[in-house]
């Protein structure tokens, strides 16, 4: 299922026209993004939770020129669902 | 930020009621919760993806009886961002 297949799914069920559905869908969707990249968690009961966690810089020998390079840390979202 | 907040944080957004935008949020999430009940994956492009991964059973050996014992599979959500 695609993001628009979700947005008609929804206006069946909800009875909003397909554009408001899109409306309200990126909102939604634009809103966790927004707060995840704040490194605030978000919490949807009954859903799931998405969590920011960041992962540490790490030094490491390049296999080709025998060199200590640094791999760059990076902030990763785990998804921990209540679903199934 | 938990559901209520996103709920609240949304409707700013879109002008609908509070009431309207969480009918709207639990027919999104329901709608998710469902096709992945289904196994079917949802992606939902610029956010992520929400695939269902399918565990297998396994046999073990328990460390209290020294039996072996089967642990049933099971179905997990994976989450992959698009986000960070």
């Amino acid at each position: 299922m695609n993001k628009k297949q979700l947005v008609k799914r929804v206006s069946q069920k909800t009875g909003l026209t397909l554009a408001e559905s899109n409306e309200f869908l990126n909102s939604v969707l634009d809103t966790i993004s927004e707060t995840l990249k704040n490194k605030e968690n978000v919490f949807l009961r009954g859903f799931g939770s998405f969590m920011v966690k960041e992962r540490k810089p790490r030094r490491t020998m390049s296999l080709n020129t025998r060199k200590m390079i640094i791999i760059p840390g990076k902030k990763v979202v785990k998804f921990k669902t209540q679903i199934l």
